[in-house]
């Protein structure tokens, strides 16, 4: 075992810090209180590659590992974690193009997507099927050599701003077996979005409906096989939940490093506050549930790049428990500023509310606990899952 | 002992509830979106006598106990707690002049605030000074017939709106038995007022600094005597946490009305939220958490009523509690409506939002185990606080 | 409302506690520590009422309600919970008959029972059928003016040390109405005892198997009519339930008592533990949870006395949260006292122990969840249970 | 990173689960319930080189890192972890001498301890020091080439079993700089034990006071050099708390193979538990907290065995994180198990009575947040632990 970054992690994790305090961090709370999409700043993190990160070096990306874009992410986030979600999902449209497109999709779309200039979203959640992804009711039916696609997606990050969409839509049966996964041009006609969702966070990205009116789609834009779409989307869910981790982490990290300064700086009754038992206490459970929510998405993330068998099962349990500790870390913060933490001139109420989205997404944390226990309820599976 | 509410208590709850309804709750989201102070609502809300409650009939108000009050504003905080914490306030101030002032300005003010035709803030908090709050640095200098008042407030509710101001001043010695409490008109010269804050919550109540640069107020508007400032401030605190415990309460009652009705409206997997034996235990948990809270507030009201010796250890404990217990219930409802529920189409992230801030202010639920502890370590408490 | 014991209440709370102290407390650790069953005791708490509480004076009992009762057993479960349980347990045997049995066997039983000149046990549950009470599988089967009553019953309270069985055996179909209740003899031919279970807690009363071989009762021992078994299990439950949650509220009470007194005591780096804050609020929030608890059982004892309508569900919340939140409580008094806490020469570690049973028995929590959610789930509900 | 074990790691793993399977499972429940200290067995498994995993070979013991003892420790705790502590602490002694004693003591008594011939404890705390360990009042004053220590330690495990003694005593002035280490056989003149503590858990060891009384030790057994005590007192501690994390995580291990395995043979209401929504999302938080903390206490091992500068806090951190969690597992099992789980005949409430003490031992989880505290508020710490 070996829990040391090496030496190139160290350097992804500097430049990411560095990046993340001089372009995100002086603008997130802008960014969050008047709902801008920072598309200038992203298309800066993709000049340093953070848009395709485990995207291949033959189709523009950096070709790392998921532990290497966790580390990434989690310095992002921790200036902006709602800029760093939106980014995480961009990169899973990298990827899964990069991964499943054929060979002239890749090429046309691939570098394009890695630097930033393109901007992806990705298209699975309707307004019915939530946590039962796979009772979508989009359809696309098949039409000489393309495909016309009918039906409304739901709580669509980027949808408005981004370039590219993957949709998924049924062309078979009822179930997961009948789901193709297409690539679609937002600017496709036939194409058009709901409002901009209001929400508790994640405002510097927009979420919007997306509704699809006969939309016509070249039968090269399928990814991968007809039917193969469920199990695309899932080996796009197991690194996404790593994801959403890394960004409950980094919020977490940047909720600590405000209350550690906090408490230093603020006077009450004479003293510092950084001199008051309980908080003392306090910020020392935060940072101990830090450092093992941050061990789980790495453990997670490390067994996805080694592809354990039960890859899925730590991913599960990775999201799971970083979102679920992150989102407290946060708003122990809060508590620790008081007052002042819950105004927006400091930014650990815009943390809270941001990590509190993660706790919903890329599953719902009760969807993590029902992936989970299929598998801990196998037998000898206690024994396995260590 | 009694638990269940009188006939008269019954009909106030049924009046607020119908009122909050139809007032409040059709309005209150966008109050939160755009930040609007509901002037009008809140003078209806006078009109019902909900802005002098326990302010004395003879001094225009319903004359009622501290329990009826509780039970008033659980059900306008069910609707808005932002705007039923700041009627809170508002009662609190209607009460000191009612209690504390000299006859004439109680005649002159105590009408109009008990209808809700003028309304009041209360002027504390410092910006250095916030658990501390006997710590305050604003002078009163008294010159002939006035007192010439220096000094900067932070966080004041309804500041910029309201009309009437409670302001906590040094007119001796360093420590709390050197403030006064005076009454100062909003409009009074020397008076200004701070950007409007952003917050987390309370977003329909307008929070700001309030700046006094030699304002003159007229003798006759101290409240008690020269020193006795901090005595009726300490007065009001025990009402305040009350009613803060309430406008949890009642946000936590908003929360499951929603959480219940939004599980028999969600299907997945074919079958309703509410079939789903995991979400059936979170509810259970959520309205024994409830019922608990609520019980712990009323018990803190009565122990006020009847001016029993502990009130002020019981008003704290309920404040914690409450509070505490509150935020987690709002917060678990939107786990309960997944994505649904960190959008503003439904009202819980608000709840939740406004419920936050409860834990920090009215003393932050820190100084309220400072108080709990301070009386429990009395050799023999154990047996007397129960 | 009115929060306040009234005079009566007082005076026998205050017997109760000083009977506690005097009778149980010395002899309660080595009662535990032997696993003695304090035969002598439960019968000197007879001769205060104490094994009949709220039998009817007509039958020998005290004629109380359900809430005066509750105020009696925390004070004896401050000093003994386990004893303390048996204690209820009796008195709902007690109960039972008084209010289901033919005249001629209450004027025979009742008076003996409600003094603890004779003890009784309670045999519901098996060992198949636990949570699912209404499966069990004893039968009796009518033979003339006798019933033949075969099968196992498991983890009886009392057991081989008491005089009278409560049995529920299956006298018709399948499911809840096909169960019927007998008055049962100990000493009747065909019963035998399994050994003594060995516990983590309530170590001062047997818990055995109860063997039923052909054993011969007469007709006149039915409690009720045939068929009624389960409805008369389900009204004993309710009051058990709140009985359950005095006994942990009382453990509570126990372990704040030493605590308290510990930390004043105790002395490291040149303070008392008094004086430090993280315990200092740890001992608030325990204090606060304590009364919150006890709040919650007396509502419920409230609500049963008088008949509301929802009486089961307050019933299920507080013996739910009570029974949580006061194991915690005792836990977390463990943890005040430190090494100390851990051994037997202090008894907080034996009050924990004794509470942690309380979370499994009358019903598990997870049924008093079941339970709870049932009701929540109705329409309207979230208004009805406040 | 690498997460996996290596094959050695992995070898030792299987050979000491093998060995708790057949040497520690069959009899734990017995040993705990007799309060047998199972002399044999440690010495079993000091064949397989368990009493000195960490020893260097020369010394007689295995030579293998902090790592790989947690790897083991976990293994044999799952089994019995009272029994393992104890050999955890005779680990920590053997170490300390192998590390620390003159060259002819080490080789006159390591190679017995590390094979477990010799059994040791390790006397540090006092009756009125336990948190406060640099308080101690044990003098030891030189006379010739002896020292003669007296006073009184209080809380040592294995005390009137074990051969031999380190004691921590006074050689000069107050604080933690006057004290020194001694190695003192058990049965030399003047030392006297205490009566076995009665406890919670931990029974398969003997807890006792040790009197000294003008105990005469040779200079040569004194461990480094004089004053030095403290200081090696505290590298012994980093490892100690590794290692009681390790018999937390064990404890964990051992109560969620029960509770999984329990809920597949259970029946209630024609399912078994297994099918139950709301015990499959209890073991997946279980299982999930479990991995989290094995990552802790790997993370801190391989932080103590790579000599990292802040390898003290994560031993806190692992320590604190570890033994809280395990405990709530462990407490979470009984839940699962309900009324048999608080049997004697399921091992799970033996594993929660073990992992109480866990808690309090090897300093307070208190001191565990002052140690952490301590560090994380230094100016950039919450960069530097991750």
């Amino acid at each position: 075992m070996e829990f040391n970054l090496n030496e190139d992690q160290l350097a992804f994790q500097d430049a990411a810090r560095r990046f993340a305090e001089k372009e995100f961090f002086p603008y997130a709370s802008e960014w969050d209180a008047k709902k801008i999409f920072p598309r200038e700043a992203i298309a800066k993190a993709g000049e340093l590659g953070f848009c395709g990160i485990y995207t291949s070096e033959t189709a523009g990306g950096l070709g790392l590992s998921r532990l290497d874009a966790a580390i990434i992410f989690e310095e992002l986030a921790s200036a902006c974690p709602s800029t760093t979600a939106y980014i995480t999902i961009h990169n899973m449209v990298s990827w899964m193009i990069d991964k499943f497109a054929k060979d002239d999709v890749r090429e046309e779309l691939c570098p394009a997507l890695a630097s930033g200039i393109l901007l992806g979203s990705y298209c699975l959640t309707e307004p019915g099927s939530g946590s039962d992804a796979a009772g979508l009711k989009t359809t696309a039916v098949k039409k000489g050599n393309t495909y016309i696609i009918n039906g409304t997606k739901a709580f669509i990050s980027g949808a408005g701003e981004s370039d590219i969409l993957i949709v998924m839509a049924r062309t078979g049966d009822p179930g997961s077996k009948g789901i193709s996964a297409f690539i679609v041009p937002a600017n496709t006609k036939g194409i058009s979005f709901g409002e901009k969702e209001k929400k508790l966070g994640w405002n510097t990205q927009p979420t919007r409906f997306v509704f699809l009116d006969h939309v016509e789609v070249e039968e090269k834009y399928l990814l991968g096989e007809p039917g193969e779409g469920f199990k695309i989307a899932l080996k796009g869910l197991d690194g996404g939940r790593i994801n959403i981790g890394s960004c409950s982490v980094g919020a977490a990290q940047g909720a600590i490093n405000q209350a550690q300064q906090y408490m230093h700086e603020r006077q009450q009754f004479g003293k510092s506050l950084a001199q008051f038992q309980s908080l003392q206490f306090k910020i020392a459970d935060m940072v101990t549930d830090l450092v093992a929510a941050r061990q789980m998405v790495h453990l997670a993330a490390f067994k996805l790049d080694s592809k354990d068998p039960n890859a899925t099962t730590y991913c599960a349990m990775a999201k799971r428990l970083a979102t679920d500790m992150c989102f407290n870390i946060c708003n122990e913060a809060i508590q620790v500023l008081g007052g002042y933490g819950c105004t927006q001139d400091f930014p650990v109420e815009r943390l809270m509310r941001d990590a509190r989205i993660h706790q919903v997404v890329e599953g719902t944390n009760e969807i993590m606990k029902l992936v989970i226990s299929r598998k801990i309820l196998e037998v000898g599976a206690t024994l396995q899952i260590r």
